[in-house]
């Protein structure tokens, strides 16, 4: 029998924040795709659409007139997933429990251009959404234990305007996927007497197979454990726990960081790359959480090319992920794409 | 403060066989749509293509010639996901833990008609489609510890042909949604002594608000946790823990069942219901499993209509699951559907 060559063989990886595993089958990246394709938007979207909801000056669905804002601007969701003012319930039959949910949603637009994206915003223009997902953090991190900073991009991600915007859901419970990693989090602090992912940045920046980018404070990788083919986990490389502890200095750095990882997805496939992201970081619980680490995740569901994605369904539904290309070929394919946006005349 | 209604305020919902909970945000449902809308087939297929690899006696992608078979067809998947001549290796790191995996991935045809879906199949077609389901079941569980018996249904579900078939994957480990549940389902027992789908599923027949269709021997129900908007649960009201314990008469009145949910679900939105279904039972490990009870899950995407999905991103991704419309909604609009199909002569 030959040697394990993980290009080559099936196996699965495991993934110590989630405790599940990944079912990685690389030969089978080599089948034909004659399934759904994604619809290519290639129309240039203009820096004003009277017909937005979000952009400076317009109304909103439910009549509200935004503001003439020429930077970032946030509003509670007129749609909120989260209502602050419910009754409380609760019910401990073992086949039928639930609780009610106390906790807020808001939108933040990134920009006043409803043609830009996150990838084509200046430094200046970053650095004011890095500032927005601080202060909102900062400011409802007061009033409840979870705030979750996200933003869905593209329609393939259920995002239903281009204007650049994401979201802020905060509620006074830990979610179920953080609960989960505050436990595993813990219990690697407790066994290791070290940080979990403090450890794993150390470790790929040794092994630099799956860096895509990096600077002093910063590093974007696809994570030895990725579910999506071209998933992103973005790190620091100093002990920071929540995005409230962000400096001028960090938060610089990190536009860096963020405006080269999206630029590199964008010039992939050549298309505004859809993805879902958002941070996860310390409970606002007031304890001083030594095994947490404030991060990024990001992730895209495309696959292929701009219009054949990834999908999760059948046997992903009901056994486990699996994943054809390896984390390895995808942080190379990211890493090789020029630090240039393709829409740039730059480029 | 007003009453809890589960109809009105946003509350939690825990699933005791993932251990994770639903945020459920009835009020949200109102909400106007104006994403991405899914490409909706109107053509009717023809009874047989000479383009597509799995009508009888049409060449497939490896240039192997399926036989002219007239009831279902069976062959090893040409892109495999998993393979049983590997190497074998493992990394114990916990920060890169990995295994190799050994198995076997099959497609199962349901019919050599290529126009048909499972909902369209006549008693005696689906009768062949579960006894293939049992078969593959007894073969593969003979060589491994578990089979997954699947189907991806629709374009909207990644399924890349439109001709009626599923798949049966099958391994030497227990995926990591099936240990999960084997976990739950253990604990439960130990803890009551009695089995947790038994229990479920009595307790439903008397609240009778989540049934969409029960003969004597199954319930379909949408589950007090479901994640999908139509989700739906297939359980026995007897005791049976893997699908190779199927009787003549068990297998006839399954096929009642799968006969009238897939009507139901093609008339929800008079369309295709697209949908990923497949089935868990007891591991084929030589154990009894007094915990387990054989079940069939099915995740439809489909969420206001034929064209509007339910995308499962962001906060989805990064939090917990969130749905809308609430569980006892969603059964009684299945259940109100005609039993007669909406393409036949009889609707
Ligand atoms: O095997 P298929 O039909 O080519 O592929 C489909 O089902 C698989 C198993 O659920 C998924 O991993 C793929 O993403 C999906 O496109
Ligand atoms: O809030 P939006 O953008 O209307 O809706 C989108 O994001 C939500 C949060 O991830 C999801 O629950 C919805 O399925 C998705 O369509």
């Amino acid at each position: 029998k030959s040697q394990f060559s993980t290009d080559e063989h099936p196996h699965r990886r495991f993934n110590p924040l989630t405790g599940e595993w990944v079912l990685l089958s690389p030969h089978r990246s080599k089948r034909p795709w004659q399934g759904q394709t994604e619809a290519l938007d290639l129309t240039t979207a203009p820096s004003y659409d009277s017909e937005c909801f979000l952009c400076p000056g317009n109304k909103r669905i439910n009549g509200e007139q935004n503001p003439k804002y020429d930077t970032t601007f946030v509003f509670q969701n007129d749609f909120a997933a989260l209502n602050s003012d419910g009754p409380k319930a609760q019910g401990e039959d073992p086949l039928f429990r639930f609780e009610t949910v106390e906790g807020e949603s808001r939108v933040l637009c990134f920009s006043p251009d409803h043609s830009l994206t996150l990838a084509q915003l200046d430094p200046e223009a970053m650095q004011a959404v890095i500032a927005a997902w601080q202060s909102q953090s900062e400011l409802l991190g007061k009033k409840y234990l979870w705030v979750q900073v996200f933003e869905n991009k593209g329609a393939a991600m259920g995002c239903s305007n281009p204007h650049p915007h994401g979201q802020i859901w905060a509620h006074n419970h830990l979610p179920t996927l953080v609960a989960t990693k505050q436990q595993r989090l813990a219990d690697y602090y407790q066994q290791h007497h070290s940080n979990l992912l403090g450890d794993y940045v150390e470790r790929e920046l040794q092994q630099e197979v799956r860096i895509v980018v990096s600077n002093h404070d910063w590093v974007a990788l696809v994570p030895y454990w990725a579910s999506w083919p071209f998933e992103t986990l973005v790190l620091p490389r100093f002990d920071i726990r929540r995005m409230t502890e962000l400096t001028a200095e960090t938060r610089e750095s990190l536009g860096e960081i963020i405006g080269a990882l999206t630029v590199r997805y964008d010039n992939l496939f050549q298309c505004a790359f859809p993805y879902s992201m958002g941070w996860h970081g310390a409970p606002f619980d007031g304890q001083d959480h030594p095994e947490w680490c404030l991060h990024a995740h990001f992730y895209p569901p495309l696959l292929r090319s701009a219009s054949v994605k990834k999908f999760m369904v059948g046997y992903e539904l009901l056994a486990e992920i699996q994943r054809d290309i390896t984390p390895e070929q995808a942080a190379a394919r990211l890493r090789e794409q020029s630090p240039i946006h393709y829409k740039s005349s730059h480029y």
